[in-house]
């Protein structure tokens, strides 16, 4: 059995938290980073909200919809607690 | 419509080949990196295949697997062709 602890937040929690942010950067909401992604407005908030197991070409989706790269939706939070 | 070139390899692309590369490294076959993820050795076949659109848990299980964080099998490629 394989256990690791994952530093820098789970991937659910990685993608949710970038996605609100980089959102918010550019003035997005949920409804209309869904559309530019061809997603449901609901089907976003759900990730945003990490209940989402999401698939990598939704991930994609995402990322290209914000123009930035899978990884970096992916990318290590830096998680202060 | 939003469309992206996307440099480094699709998401499945780049997940595949990681895979192959790191399971190689370590000396792992399909099968034990599946039995050490969880997952079918079938499926992680088909996932090198780039023919799964796998969710994020299950990358998130191989990278478990294979001791890397789960952005490293999201990395750009370095496509030479």
């Amino acid at each position: 059995m394989t256990m690791r602890r994952i530093t820098g937040g789970t991937a659910r929690e990685r993608v949710a938290r970038h996605l609100r942010t980089l959102r918010a950067e550019q003035g997005l909401s949920q409804e209309s980073l869904a559309e530019k992604s061809e997603l449901h407005r609901t089907y976003v908030g759900s990730i945003e909200r990490c209940e989402r197991n999401v698939s990598l070409d939704n991930v994609e989706a995402l990322a290209a919809a914000l123009g930035v790269d899978i990884s970096d939706l992916l990318a290590p939070l830096e998680l202060n607690r």
